[in-house]
């Protein structure tokens, strides 16, 4: 049985051993190394990597030149001057007046700056004095630039695999290289495939899928140095997606072939690519990312000796963030040694997890995170880890590479996160958790313009509370409702901050009540509503805010929750619930007037609630709060919050406590 | 006297002060903030900074779909089933089976996996059996991938400043976007001026100068997300410069005017910008780069409230290094501002330097430095500091920016470094310090190849020993003659390394000879010959190999060396003392043979030396310097050491003598 039909069937090896087979192939295909070179100009040069070394086709300067204006002289007619016994020089003869940067005149060593000078029978300019006066010796070569005080002839400029940047190409240019051989840019092919998909951005059906992958995978392969092609959608047919690829074989350095998201889709490109070279590798170890697909197809009408015979292909699984981990796995090595490059690094931090992860022993897993610096502790909070979660990718600030053999992480634990974003961009991090407000999302904005940065995730408003305990958090969004007072938050600060000293600053008061499909079909006029049998609701997550001031009103009103359906379903955002409400799938939830208004629902006003941000006060007077408190001062985020549906202001900025008290 | 008068005759103000003045007269002109914004589609969206949040317009997904594959069906029908009382559900009825990805029917709330049921009366594939039976309960939304699990209509996807990335382009495709609207990239003309130039790349006769401030100018523009207009060289007229810069000022945003070499052409920049509008800075106080001139000026045909009236200009100064460092103090921040992201942070790392370092009090010093780590200390050795040496930028790891008040740095002392590249390269970098050779260059290249980098100083054979005592070096090159033994290195290692534990390494046997003009027009047979009254020498430095050479030599032959002339002329490099006979300043040299083939000239082999590399035993050791020590075994690095002439391999990699012995 030949490799290619016995490797179908082979499973979830180890990342390294996926790495070790490509290689292997790419070896003995002739594809381990720099796929060529262009000579470009250097106007078209900046970012491409050196083919070769570079060596100074002339010297710079490339002859010698004065430093400072002045009179170029020989040093040696000058080694008896004295304050007591100056030597005079003929102007023309035994001196010439230089500008700076002119070339020195044959004899010339040296130049006499112009304020060491006196000139003898001035002239009407420093060039038509009869002659200068010298009162001390010049030191040969003093106050010249010599030929190749930067570079001379022959020298190595730059070396092969040198990214270029603007001073490189200054380099180049200054010792007479023009044209400079640049690795060729690998094209790759982007196939995407499914029947299921409908190009992003046209209308799509419930089952009809946006195709984006191939947009992320050809900018992901441009911003490496590659030249991609996107294909059209292939719908699921074996004959099509074969002869595509096939095609692409011709004029394509590597092929990505984006699977479907349907189960089996991957085994379809396994079995495509067995049919047209060698299944390498058929699953990789890793997650998100494992259903990944590795061969080496047969290059069409190959010329043996001139083109390579044949051509990698990655078969790439179809849910977004396994298609984008791909991508950096696996795409930008490859794309680097092709290039001859070094593969980008990215800079590690180490932190503390903020919660415990459970991870699949046999794989290794990249767990997206967000990080930041609170006090003395890097804080590592976990991401979702869905594959279709795309935007968990778009907010990591890293990962953390859980490795194959560990059953997951502790809370508590040390990571090591390689980051997608600067150090310096972690260590500036406001870390705010708790419940999740819209005014979070218009607070980081004006913050990232002063600058700052806010990170923040929704762990509900008891979730924050628990954060600072934990000092995990700089502050914490938070709107509990206490049954006893009827006021909100301090009770609560009280319990779960005991003897912290921590300030409570407001932020808004804003309308909670039901959000309803448009034109309240189904009549709901309170809460009492909710226990109609023909009403279905979506509650929000056991230590939200939302669902205390829920089970705080229906214990005024004498409403059991059993008698509600749907009180069980639980969502995390106020946004979520309103979009469960705008897809039909439930009647009615308790949420904010801007949710509700965000999606074009209905809404029926209840009740009034104040949304405090919470701060240790070791954080409030810290400098690194500072632009937020200041935001919090100025008219235009008050404006831009005020113009929210359901929003007061009043609150803003004023310290409603602070405690103990 | 207006403002723009008497502002003429300022000089050197903190940098601090240039750039409160700068941003006062953009705030005045309107000018500080984003420029305005472009519509772009995903396509060509890469890089490009958001110049607006962006919302998501729909949900994603936007349907309920299976998670997995398998049936579709309302959770609360199997709410009683058990391993006991299984439940029947009818197919098409009661539960239809999906693919992955595909809807939920109305009504469907769960989706049970295929391996979960058993089929009932199976038809012939999963669509057609006529039920299935379940034997547990199904959780509500279980394997259903609900609307809005990555992001929600409405949701902030990204907010304005953000650069995007190739995730960034998937998630707005997903949600909807398929134009987003960007920050206009700000048009920069750069204006080169200056009589003495002449275009990069045409021949330059001595006093021309090739220019190339504009390409590295243009490239750092493009790549801080602007767009360059290079203009052509305008001689020093002051006429034809305002009527450049004055039609520049029509289209662009920024003009970047650069001044000549010579001096006083930067009171050239600022006397025509005083004359077309205010002159805002003349002279700030950082080096290099001090002559920076900085004004606003009248936008010709600007229509008020459509167009700003007054473009701001840069007059950057003409030194290639004084260039490069104002687009990284000015233009960078600029063009940040003006686009909305936040400007790039260089990383830093703290080290040792390695030498003494005076400075100005009075200014800003920008330093540039190579950095590795030896062994437990980080080593910051500084590189030339002349501002015409665009190859210590290009060479740099990193600055140091020596602060106004300081006058300089002690050796030893613990700096701070701005740096150019990856802390991750500044880990991996092999510092050799001491005499430079060829081969040491086309051994770095094989380094690079191999993902190892070797960065080399020359500071002599004997610096390079004393740089290894000191701890600042992982190697030195040495061909140090010991004129009592006629042997080379050990009796120096002996006595500059006393007690440490060294391994002598041979690298290669030179020649070394005279260099020569082409035809040896003055018939020099021997060392005897450069004490002719007709011969001018130049020399190597004190503590060279060659100049230990030679002084041994003449002693043996009994030649003064105060009867050569030129004797006392010193030269760092063999390139160097080659390129002082190339251009006829000397008639001739010391050097190796590969040096004067280089440069075209003639040579008269005199002696043969060993150059061998001196590694104390912990850094030999070394997994650092393992892919050293592989190279020098690889054939390919032999054979192209040995196609360099006057180069014998033969002790490539043999291990001359451990120390102590």
């Amino acid at each position: 049985m030949p490799a290619s039909e016995s490797s179908v069937y082979l499973h979830d090896i180890p990342l390294e051993e996926a790495w070790a087979r490509l290689t292997r192939a790419l070896q003995e295909a002739g594809l381990w190394g720099r796929l060529g070179a262009d000579a470009v100009d250097l106007d078209h040069a900046l970012g491409r990597v050196t083919a070769e070394p570079v060596w100074a086709r002339r010297s710079s300067p490339h002859y010698h030149g004065a430093a400072m204006d002045g009179y170029a002289v020989a040093a040696s007619a000058t080694a008896e001057a004295s304050e007591r016994r100056p030597i005079d020089l003929r102007l023309g003869a035994e001196a010439v007046y230089v500008d700076t940067g002119e070339a020195l005149p044959d004899g010339a060593d040296a130049v006499l700056p112009v304020e060491d000078v006196e000139p003898i029978d001035p002239g009407p300019d420093r060039r038509s004095h009869r002659a200068i006066r010298v009162r001390r010796p010049a030191a040969p070569w003093s106050h010249v630039r010599a030929i190749g005080e930067d570079m001379v002839a022959t020298e190595l400029v730059l070396p092969a695999g040198q990214v270029l940047r603007p001073v490189d190409l200054g380099a180049l240019a200054a010792c007479g290289v023009l044209r400079v051989s640049v690795a060729r840019k690998p094209s790759v092919a982007v196939i995407p495939t499914g029947s299921e998909l409908v190009p992003a951005g046209e209308a799509a059906a419930p089952g009809e899928i946006p195709e984006f992958n191939s947009i992320v995978l050809a900018a992901q392969v441009e911003s490496w140095g590659g030249l991609a092609t996107r294909f059209d959608i292939v719908p699921d047919d074996v004959d099509r997606i074969r002869s595509t690829v096939a095609a692409a074989a011709k004029d394509h350095d590597l092929i990505l072939l984006n699977a479907g998201s349907s189960a089996g889709s991957e085994d379809f490109s396994a079995s495509i690519i067995a049919s047209l070279g060698d299944l390498l590798v058929h699953g990789v170890a890793v997650r998100p990312g494992h259903p990944v697909v590795i061969g080496m197809i047969r290059r069409p009408g190959a010329i043996s000796g001139r083109t390579p015979s044949a051509v990698p292909i990655l078969g790439v699984p179809g849910f977004p963030v396994s298609a984008a981990l791909t991508g950096e796995i696996f795409v930008e090595p490859l794309l680097a040694r092709w290039t001859g490059r070094t593969p980008a690094e990215a800079q590690t931090v180490d932190g503390i997890l903020t919660r415990k992860v459970h991870s699949s022993a046999g794989d290794l897993e990249f767990l997206r995170v967000t990080v930041g610096r609170v006090g003395e502790r890097v804080v590592v909070s976990p991401l979702a880890r869905g594959a279709g979660v795309l935007t968990s990718l778009v907010r990591a600030d890293g990962l953390v590479h859980i490795p194959p053999g560990v059953q997951g992480l502790e809370a508590g634990e040390r990571v090591t996160v390689h980051l997608y974003r600067s150090p310096a961009e972690v260590e500036r991090a406001i870390v705010a958790l708790g419940s999740h407000d819209l005014t979070l999302d218009l607070l980081a904005q004006f913050l990232a313009e002063r600058g700052s940065r806010l990170t923040s995730a929704n762990v509900g408003s008891l979730g924050g509370l628990i954060a600072l305990s934990r000092g995990e958090a700089h502050l914490a969004g938070s709107h509990l409702l206490d049954p006893e007072s009827g006021d909100f938050n301090l009770a609560y600060v009280d319990r779960y901050l005991p003897g912290r000293e921590v300030v409570v600053l407001g932020l808004v008061r804003r309308e909670q009540g039901l959000i309803l499909a448009q034109g309240n079909p189904k009549n709901v006029r309170g809460l009492a509503d909710l226990t109609r049998s023909d009403i279905g609701f979506i509650n929000r997550q056991r230590g939200s805010g939302t669902r205390l001031l829920l089970d705080y009103h229906l214990k005024r009103e004498g409403l059991p929750p059993e008698s509600i359906r749907g009180y069980d379903r639980e969502e995390f955002t106020h946004l979520t619930v309103a979009a469960a409400v705008a897809s039909g799938r439930v009647d009615c939830a308790l949420g904010i007037h801007a949710a509700a208004e965000a999606l074009g629902l209905g809404f029926l006003p209840l009740f009034q609630e104040r949304y405090d941000l919470v701060i240790p006060r070791e954080h409030y007077d810290s400098p690194k709060l500072a632009p937020l408190l200041q935001v919090l001062e100025t008219r235009e985020f008050r404006e831009a919050v005020a113009a929210l549906p359901g929003y007061d202001v009043a609150p803003m900025g004023k310290v409603i406590a602070v405690r103990p008290p």
